[in-house]
């Protein structure tokens, strides 16, 4: 069975429709997907980054503003830009691994935080925001966000992070393949997915 | 006529592939293309930076090779890796702007330099080889690299570099339509030319 994981931080604006769409793409090529959300913000900090880059270099954050909107605008997407920009993603980041990958439940709380941060403009450091996201899944919120917050969970956040640093991860989302290889961006979605199912040019 | 401007730096490795396809990409979209040769340098160095991104950020480097190596395969370019890296692209790209725009010249000139330095790993500081290049083009080489190195021309290139930098360019390559949008990336240029030929998502 060909696989694939999925690394994506709930602040990178690029993982927004990477992650509405992944999951169609995979399924359609028999890819069974391991969804990893992860923290940027500490390899950020490694390179000596204290804020996202979209906001250290302006032209840049200008050019993705634009750029994902017309993303957005070609997949049928709504788009709103949260402020601030980034979102402290730590809460979603725990929550999300707290959630079983069997049965869908971590990718679909994934794409609500998703579609409320860059769709709705929404802040998802809230607690009640998140907890009422985990609820819309059928999930005992309270539960859930206990699990999220407890110390062996933290721990594999921080275990999350320091693999995706390991395998070189420095931008989200990213597509990993079985035989290690790297995809970075939204734009090589179908490419890393071809990869993994053995369609390699 | 629909019109759009191919914004590329020499020592740009995703420039590379963009760079041998662009012109048949814009050609079947009747699109009529402005090769625009500009310098990275200035507007690298105004953020701080002394070497290219992919140097200073050595995960983002190693990913930007595989990533170019997989990206050549899969369009059958040959590729080579370049040492050192990035390449000086002072002199093809005054010698670049200095050739027509019209007939071809630029375009095939800076495809000619780009299958030296990324395809075969050659240098494309020496003066001997830019001198051969534009010699395979039928034209007096001699003659051109004098009006390359002219003042009037050192200035023409100074201008372009500052007008990278006003609308807003901080990589390349990039498309810059008619109507002021731009596109980043060798991932970008069929979106561009359909931007640029009126069709929008």
């Amino acid at each position: 069975m060909a696989a694939a994981e999925f690394w994506y931080e709930f602040a990178s604006t690029y993982s927004y429709p990477a992650a509405m769409r992944v999951g169609r793409l995979a399924a359609a090529r028999g890819v069974v997907l391991a969804w990893r959300p992860f923290l940027l913000g500490p390899i950020f900090a490694a390179q000596g980054w204290r804020d996202s880059p979209f906001n250290i270099y302006p032209a840049k954050g200008r050019y993705m503003w634009r750029d994902l909107e017309r993303i957005c605008a070609a997949a049928g997407l709504r788009f709103r830009r949260p402020e601030p920009f980034p979102q402290n993603s730590l809460l979603a980041a725990r929550v999300a691994l707290a959630l079983a990958l069997a049965g869908e439940e971590r990718a679909e709380f994934s794409r609500k935080v998703y579609a409320a941060e860059f769709g709705e403009g929404l802040s998802i450091s809230d607690r009640e925001r998140i907890a009422a996201l985990v609820a819309e899944l059928g999930l005992d919120a309270e539960a859930v966000l206990a699990r999220a917050e407890s110390e062996a969970n933290k721990a594999l956040l921080k275990a999350a992070c320091a693999r995706a640093a390991e395998i070189g991860i420095f931008g989200a989302p990213r597509l990993v393949t079985e035989d290690g290889e790297l995809f970075w961006g939204d734009d090589r979605l179908e490419q890393g997915l071809d990869w993994a199912a053995g369609r390699r040019p």
